[in-house]
């Protein structure tokens, strides 16, 4: 008999299957048992009809416990009433194995229990839901990337060197030196773009930050485009086209998930190009009348974050960021050098900053310039000088963390919700 | 004027474009000058007619070096004879940047040098071939796995334990805590295979061995499918399924490329199922024979896995491993206690192996003495242990090295160049 997937049940309609999975809930009542069978693609309802009360299923029925394993055999059947449309009238069951008291029941269980659970956890229908549109974002991501002709050109996690601040790193000696964890893939990703034209990253990324907030993971994945010839207003774009890409497809493939989220998606409907566009210096007075205390040159914190989802429903792009608050590479703006050609987006309803990135500096002489004044260990960065020796472009690029993006999508409360094992300040387990 | 990218040149025959790249070469003769031009999507060459000598394109030809970045504008003419079958008529061009002497000329360089200018040495034909069918094979893979509806689920980098021994093992304070980067997602695909039923993790691992060969990168990527439900038989189906898929897309997708790298194609196109498949027992004779010096109970070294494939002109599975050379979570066989249910998938070519998998203990008894038998610490495996607790399964998975299989699909000489920036033992520049 066939081992059929929950998810591809209706292609079986009428038929004999064999399903592997686990319970999720039963209920008994006269004559007929219900068991909520779970296999990881779906869910499905399978019914024991017999007369007689001793019948051996209704007694395997009785061992079942939550979570614990089968094999089921029946034939499907349509039932309009049914969850997913379809039912299994089961004839044939073997119990793999009875599950131990099941950890995590429907009550309500406080997070750092959840949190040590995280292994079981995963199970639960929300996490599911969240994990199954992670999934499908990635793919959206990548295939955003790849029908742009993008070459995805993996970076290196162990590097000699520091890419934005040495406070936050994760360090461990390789061999006879010192390496640290990759806070980012985008030095690496200007030296494939100028080989590639237009290149991505798309892996794990790290930060020691001792902050705890719901925004924060130690442990995040992130997407980093570069192009060549690309200037701010390239990028930007770029980073407009993604988002609207990203979203439209979670709309369109993960109904199911974001239903099961409770997640109201008109915000997420209104995700359409153009998207607001202004310099920092032009959003500095809204801010303020909103009651932000930022002055000129301070960075966004999560009151502006908050205040910019307040006045607009849509994500936004800020520009023209004061050139002290960001990286050392990042292009001055001709006119007003005091000013960096980035870009950062910041989400709808208060998901604040999903992409940062801009213009890099292209002149050699500029970035030692940089260089020196950053107090970096010119050595570590001799490889990406000498990219500005030989045949030296004006560039761009930008990062989207993964997390940040899922848990606005999914309108979740915390990020460790949008990893499968989140990193967060001093948990490592499981 | 619209700009293009030299990939997409056919789509603008005898239309005027706009190309922004690099030098690659250049030649004179008479009245007409010839430039090589790569935009990192392909190459193409313009050519520039003057029967004035002093004309004003003809100086700026002068100028150019190798690398040297420019813009440049003209009409596409359809060429034969042309390497990508068209040329560009030059009638405008502007120079980014005369770019200093480059240090990679067609001159052979030794290893070293390039390694020491790995993001330079990316830039030339034959690795931007290797990389291009690198980012394909990404493709293939992932392409593999959604459309057999597995999960991408990410397994965390940072651990608090160790999956395969710990002499091997890069560590990092983690906060108050010591934390060690993962070798493999796969203990974290157990669980996320009870919750999801077929996932995926594909991200990179570490390996800190001391050892110097050309089989071996400290940094790598992995793929690795688990399956609940899945015994021995279902996961070495899966893993042929997997090679010959994406065997067959580089075929098919990356002719030029392998074109470019002298791949003589023969023994991939023999990439068919079924594979040879044998007990590690059933092979040891014929190892013997042609001069292994392996005993039962020995692991596979560099000489068995030459041998394999002087005997097997297409990739071959192993099973049934020695108990004691394999992992603590392997399912030992029924019959056999001493041998387990594990796979290896060895390349042809003497590539070596390419996959490592099997099936797990899905046991609680059997594996909590695995654990002790291993002296692992118990807390740290504690969720491990939890998933035999609640609806343990049968279940197998193996993880693929991407730059193993690469190697053995290019055919090149030093695993080195599979990778955009290898992590080699002492060698983490740039």
């Amino acid at each position: 008999m066939k081992w059929a997937y929950i998810e591809d049940i209706a292609d079986f309609k009428d038929q004999e299957v064999e399903l592997r999975g686990w319970v999720y809930n039963k209920r008994s009542g006269g004559k007929i048992r219900f068991l909520l069978i779970r296999d990881g693609t779906g869910m499905i309802q399978g019914t024991i009809y017999s007369e007689d009360k001793d019948h051996p299923l209704f007694q395997a029925f009785d061992q079942l416990t939550q979570e614990s394993s089968l094999i089921v055999r029946g034939v499907v059947k349509e039932d309009k009433r049914a969850p997913g449309g379809f039912e299994l009238g089961i004839t044939d069951m073997e119990i793999i194995q009875t599950a131990q008291e099941y950890p995590i029941t429907p009550k309500e269980h406080g997070i750092p229990f959840l949190m040590e659970h995280r292994h079981l956890w995963l199970r639960s229908q929300k996490q599911r839901a969240i994990l199954q549109i992670r999934a499908e974002l990635t793919k959206a991501i990548r295939d955003f990337f790849d029908n742009r002709g993008f070459r995805n050109l993996d970076t290196p996690i162990l590097t000699p060197s520091a890419c934005e601040g040495t406070t936050t790193l994760f360090e461990t000696e390789y061999f006879d030196q010192k390496a640290y964890l990759s806070q980012s893939g985008q030095l690496y990703n200007e030296a494939t773009a100028m080989a590639f034209g237009k290149v991505y990253c798309f892996g794990p990324t790290f930060r020691a930050e001792k902050s705890k907030t719901r925004k924060h993971l130690i442990e995040f994945w992130m997407v980093e485009p570069e192009v060549a010839f690309a200037n701010l207003q390239d990028i930007t774009d770029l980073a407009e086209d993604l988002i609207v890409s990203i979203v439209a497809r979670i709309l369109e493939t993960r109904k199911t998930e974001l239903d099961i989220l409770e997640r109201e998606t008109s915000p997420l409907e209104r995700v359409k190009k153009p998207f607001h566009r202004m310099k920092y210096g032009e959003i500095l007075p809204d801010l303020k009348k909103k009651g932000s205390k930022i002055d000129w040159g301070d960075d966004f914190g999560a009151p502006e974050e908050t205040i910019l989802s307040e006045i607009y429903d849509s994500p936004v792009c800020i520009t023209h960021f004061p050139a002290k608050i960001k990286a050392f590479y990042m292009q001055p703006d001709e006119e007003n050098p005091d000013e960096v050609l980035g870009v950062d987006v910041f989400a709808s309803e208060g998901y604040g900053e999903l992409i940062g990135g801009g213009q890099r500096i292209h002149d050699l002489g500029l970035l030692e310039k940089r260089v020196k004044e950053h107090k970096l260990p010119r050595d570590a960065y001799e490889w990406y000088l000498d990219l500005r020796k030989y045949g030296s472009v004006p560039h761009s690029g930008f990062g989207l963390g993964l997390e940040r993006t899922l848990s606005w999508i999914c309108k979740i409360k915390h990020i460790r919700e949008a990893i499968p094992f989140p990193r967060l300040l001093y948990k490592i387990y499981p």
